[in-house]
């Protein structure tokens, strides 16, 4: 499953001779959560010194001298997934700016729901505003509050905004992080050789050999100032997590699996799914394979707790996304097949199962059917590791409209015809929530139906209701 | 003499079909006001559409398809030179931004020289600042302006900055073009087919074949709505031409000798400039050379008025500026022969008057002369087509610190021993106050030691009068 | 197993409208086969048109402007994958030059044996070589030879020289197939719409949707004129492909699993590899881990054989081979660590089994045994789907020195111990000759310590052995 | 004149530690010579390296680390401006191969007119061709002698061409300088610590500080071992100067007018041109303005002999040339307008004198002769510095067909009045060749309409005769 896109990747260092380098890397570990554009601010403790542009962290840091003019000990770095489809330099992040504070820049992942109003109301007050970021929101109301104190302004101005932000700041004095009280967004704390890290996931501190501390807080504010060690604010309170509004789709989708998020590796939820989905939507099959590779570990637990012997019957190119054809083409079909092949061994004279992690519009799905069935398959019994999206996502996912959700216009059995499968089964929203290890927290699942954690107050966000 | 470095070039058009390519064709002719970065921004009526990058025109805008996406039929464009020495995306131009307003753009040549202290005083207020161009201050100025149409908020802004400003400013309903009261930078008005264009030189007109109506008066506005008649405004009332102060350099360097600025054409002045210094410094000689290309017409002028003949004795390498040897060497001598190269034949055994725009640092005269004298030349007679430098510039001209502006710290014979010259003449301010054809208004000449004519309040200008 | 380099990857087309895009699709699917170099040349029946350049197809060919000039209904293509170690977009492919037969392009896949030693000859006999490509040698033996026509030329070529090569030749009135007599590349043919199609794997059929006809037999020639149908010639003669030496590694690792290649699926002979190899090397263990992507199909036969289950123990970074800072720092432990990334919760506490498909130096089996062990596995058993590689590849596998291959050097017990593993199995390389299902052909096993079928005749390549 | 386009530029260096670097400066001052491709190849006595690309010499080295690789004492490079109107890597030189005198390069200025039948012939005994070059049939020759020491290969192989070749070979062992027995193209020798240069103009020895020595004799090869002194050997025999024939464009237009080429100052003999064409064809003027830069010391020849004041009434864009309207756009007349603008208050209300160095097809001199009237000019008077061109070069100058040139096709009455002047004069024949100061050589100008100095065996260019 593609269509839902990726949120943002974020990084953060300070007190480490190597600041940039260690960010360069941690933004590649990220490089999953976002391709649009990377960018890397640092700072020696005097000036601030940034780097951003289109493309993947390679492309932007193509070489060492990319790097070089990064100079200092503390660095914040983002991968950005554009949600609004308009590829800009101008929103890349992080976004640095200069206001009564000083310098300052930020890492912004997730999505707020008053952003609109806000600056609307601030434009009537007289701001002016560059981008189309949240971040500058942010930053507007930093800059208005009556506070003189770095974390000051950012505890007022983040208690004006709504919806979920995990977010990193820089200053010359301080790094500071974010996490909203929903806790939406992951973002996760590591230490090494002195030096503090924050990330999205741990397979960041994986790659550079730093130790994972914990995970934030819902809405916890640390402050690292330069020199210094952390200390945890709470702007809102201390918030119990059963409070919190995780996005559960973090386990179904976003992160990698070698990953920890909201506390638990999410291997290991995602693999559950896969049991729990096989209890639920039991099939008389004789293979089960995979959509490569987000799906893998929800079909291996759908075959292991199913018997079914796993295989691999879709092959991916993982140059895919750099072809040309497609895009011009707007043939979707075409475009699933340049990313997947059938291994017509594998699949003919089978009774097989698909299982997948989610459906977006159907189309995908459909076109893989299609393929299966051509490459022999007796009967296609396509099983869904997470419940139907029958709502778009208001923080950081970027779902298409709901009139454009599958399951939000069609019945299961209208879905199972469309993309032709013998039978369709998805998840349960209480079986997914049932799942042993998954953290005792309060998870956001209104994507799938439920009440949205956060009031949307955009006129543009209600649009994508209709 | 290059080492005062080129103020801006900007470029606008409404009421044309094809306005982004109008406005990409008088970039180019522009390109010799700044090759830093380049950008356009074009409106349709409902949208704005942007393209900037660093580099030379043809870098920014290298196919059609560079301009494809900047539709509709008006547009305003930029050439930059940084004055401030960092090369950042983030301030080139034109400058788009969303306020209360709506959508703007702003091009801008010049330099305000209370921007420091307006963008204190505004951050004190909350403002914040993403670039350092004085481009968003008088933005955020009109921001917080009482008023409601574009004019009045353009007008509210620009009487609170002081210094120099050709601006052209574009929103979806209409183009406004003003020049400062004091008319610092040039600003000229054209016509054709209906539509109408403004540009910081005639010569941008020649090229599109655009018919030149006239240049703006100080202090003027000049309002032209979508599909309507130009509108001209006067926030500061009617200013007589004799209070305004003209950058006496835009004839001296700034300019192309085929364009008309302040009403006159520019290589009239330059000439006769080179007359009136061949009346001051008049000296027994062989031949007159000049330091190509931007010396070239007032050498000529020398010649003609001194009956001296003129003759071609440096040639000048016009891919200069794009080998990296120099920079890295930081030999300043090795640049200055990486530009220029002496005709022997016509040196050899020749006194020799070298004709050059002006002397700034005084490295790059010094290392001429030592050249014209490798290649034979008897005697080497330095003649300065301006006066001596001996301030800085705040009103868009890269001038140095005052303490490395050579005339600023030596005397005229000093000045002559350090460039080793057997005699080194300044055309005075007098007698080039006096040329005839010389628009009737008042000149700055603050750079020469005169009256500064606008008030410098900023801090970081002060220093560089120490 | 990352050590032993891809060979090439060639697709043709003749008689299809749009011959340079289904090329470039072909080579987008082949891309697995090499990522240094790509390239077209097409022919209008006129004149040749060629495209040629260093990284992947998509960097060559990055929008449809790149393609426009190839026009033409045939066509053929190349991916590169250097075995010299020399990036030079000289040595590109296809090969492109004018000889007494007029235009011609080759596109080969193998390498010969006899190369240098032509090479020598026909430099004494007064040729000039441009490149280091054996496809030069073959054009200056088709231009030696005594024959007009052009089927004729490449015959008499091909009967000089020894060792592998799969090749397509296109001239405006004709594309020739050749496979050379041992058979030790893969080449299959397809049809689609009147047009036929070359190319090494049939994963680039399937792409383009055409229709799968057969493998080449070991030296047949298929001859395809313009607008005409394919004939059949055998330079040397019918070979029973008993006497053939197919190159087993593509079957062990080159080939994608869902390609057919020497007549059979991938994907089936690669799994029975995996059961095999758990038959011979049984072991008390709690999941079977591949090392993805290229031992997945091995490790989950493995798994299904010996009843552990398979599991997700790696994640590999696709982003990888594009990261600067593992040629920098030439630590080739943390190159590893770039690439793969341990899934501690399925690995911690358990007695796990990797499946690689090879070993070559040892390095990187060392660290990744090292890594499954700090993710807290009890035991670590690799289990290798391939026999012993004690002796280089001259066909056309870039493996290094007899020197560097650690089984020429070392015995089992030595390798496990280097490795750090607590057991440590190979295939048999009777065992793996004995899978049902592999062709009924004579294979290649001469870098397994078999003798090699095309005796070296060349310096460079028996240095190799040393 | 700008249709009449430029040979090659040719550099080389042997026993210079930087020999790079100081390649790389002398191809960027002979940069005028041409700007389609550049490289470099380099020895150090062992291996050889190099580097080509397509574009300008900073657009192919665009730093420091573009030279690195080309390490060495001893280099060769080459501009190349294309006399085929391909543009191709391929043909890009230096060109670098092996044959079995081992690595040789080679840069080649010229253009010999019995290639193709070489060719053919070579290709009819089994050669091929990788090139469309001549320098590929002069390494052909090369290889097929009978000799084994570099110099006698040579030797042996230029005395079975015909035509204009000014060459540089470069081996591990030494560094050849050839020019034909024509000496239709310049080529001069330079020293400088021990090190020595070899140069197309001796521009490129003042830019490095290195010495110019002489200019090559007629049909001398220069051969300079490493570590050694230069020899001179005359394959032909020693040829008098009367019996050369140098082509006189060089002084007309090609070579920087700061260079000596064929023993005498580029500027002075220019100049001379302009005096003789005043005397040849006097006229009642106002002003003498140039075509700049290339017309800039004629005209100012022309004036001084003539008495009218030289004035600057063009101005040239140096953007030119990089602007992609142009080529798009195919209107003669708007090239010529990006490239060319007029200075009204020079030309306004005057009787104006233009001196271009040549006129090819009229249609330049048309559009110029129209801006200039434009400009208010009362008469315009086209002198041309050169005599009638009525034949195509076959010695590297890239004139188009005989029916394209207007002189050959024309009178001089009807090429007046298709360029709409109101007088035409170009220089004689006689009166060139009678100048003051010109070498005591033979010149070749049968593009004037006299003999060809060579025979012409080729049937390609007997079709430019048509």
């Amino acid at each position: 499953m593609k269509a839902l896109n990726e949120n943002c990747g974020i990084f953060g260092v300070i007190g480490h001779p190597e600041a940039a380098k260690m960010t360069y890397l941690g933004l590649y570990a990220l490089q999953h959560r976002g391709q649009e554009s990377a960018g890397i601010v640092t700072t020696d403790g005097r000036k601030m010194y940034e780097r951003k542009g289109l493309g993947l962290v390679s492309d932007v840091f193509p070489d060492e001298r990319a790097l070089a003019p990064l100079v200092g000990d503390a660095a914040i770095g983002h991968n950005r997934y554009s949600t609004t489809g308009t590829t800009n330099i101008i929103n890349a992040q992080p976004f640095l700016i200069r206001f009564r504070g000083g310098y300052i820049a930020a890492a912004h992942n997730g999505n707020l729901v008053n952003a609109q109003i806000l600056r609307q109301h601030m434009e009537r007050e007289g701001s002016i505003f560059r981008t189309s970021t949240d971040t500058e929101v942010i930053f507007h109301l930093m800059a208005h509050s009556k506070y003189s104190e770095i974390p000051d302004m950012i505890s007022h101005a983040l208690k004006r905004v709504r919806g979920a932000f995990s977010l990193l700041f820089l200053t010359p004095e301080m790094l500071v992080a974010v996490k909203d009280p929903h806790s939406f967004r992951p973002l996760v704390m590591g230490k090494k050789d002195g030096a503090w890290f924050f990330a999205s996931e741990t397979c960041a501190f994986d790659l550079i050999g730093a130790e994972f501390i914990r995970c934030l807080e819902p809405g916890e504010m640390v402050v690292v100032p330069a020199g210094g060690e952390p200390e945890s604010l709470y702007p809102w309170g201390r918030i119990p997590l059963e409070k919190a509004s995780g996005c559960i789709f973090e386990f179904i989708y976003f992160s990698r699996p070698d990953s920890i998020v909201f506390g638990a590796p999410v291997d290991k939820i995602r693999r559950r799914m896969g049991h729990q989905l096989a209890r639920e939507h039991p099939v008389d099959a004789d293979v089960v394979i995979s959509v490569p590779d987000s799906s893998n570990t929800a079909a291996l637990g759908f075959a292991n707790e199913s018997g079914i012997p796993f295989d691999l019957g879709l092959i991916r190119n993982h140059y895919i996304g750099r072809t040309f054809i497609q895009p011009q083409q707007k043939i979707r079909e075409f475009s699933v097949r340049l990313k997947f092949n059938t291994v017509r061994g594998v699949i003919d004279g089978k009774r097989v199962v698909v299982v997948d992690d989610s459906i977006v519009r159907g189309t995908t799905s459909r076109q893989l059917v299609r393929m299966i069935r051509e490459a022999g398959a007796k009967e296609v019994h396509v099983r869904i590791a997470s419940p139907r999206i029958v709502n778009p996502c208001f923080y950081g996912v970027d779902t298409p409209d709901k009139k454009q959700l599958i399951a939000a216009n069609k019945s299961i059995e209208e879905i199972r015809q469309f993309i032709g499968a013998d039978s369709l089964g998805y998840l349960s929203i209480e079986g997914m929530l049932s799942i042993k290890g998954l953290p005792k927290m309060g998870f956001c699942t209104a994507c799938f139906g439920t009440k949205y954690p956060v009031l949307i107050e955009d006129e543009a966000m209600k649009y994508k209701m209709e």
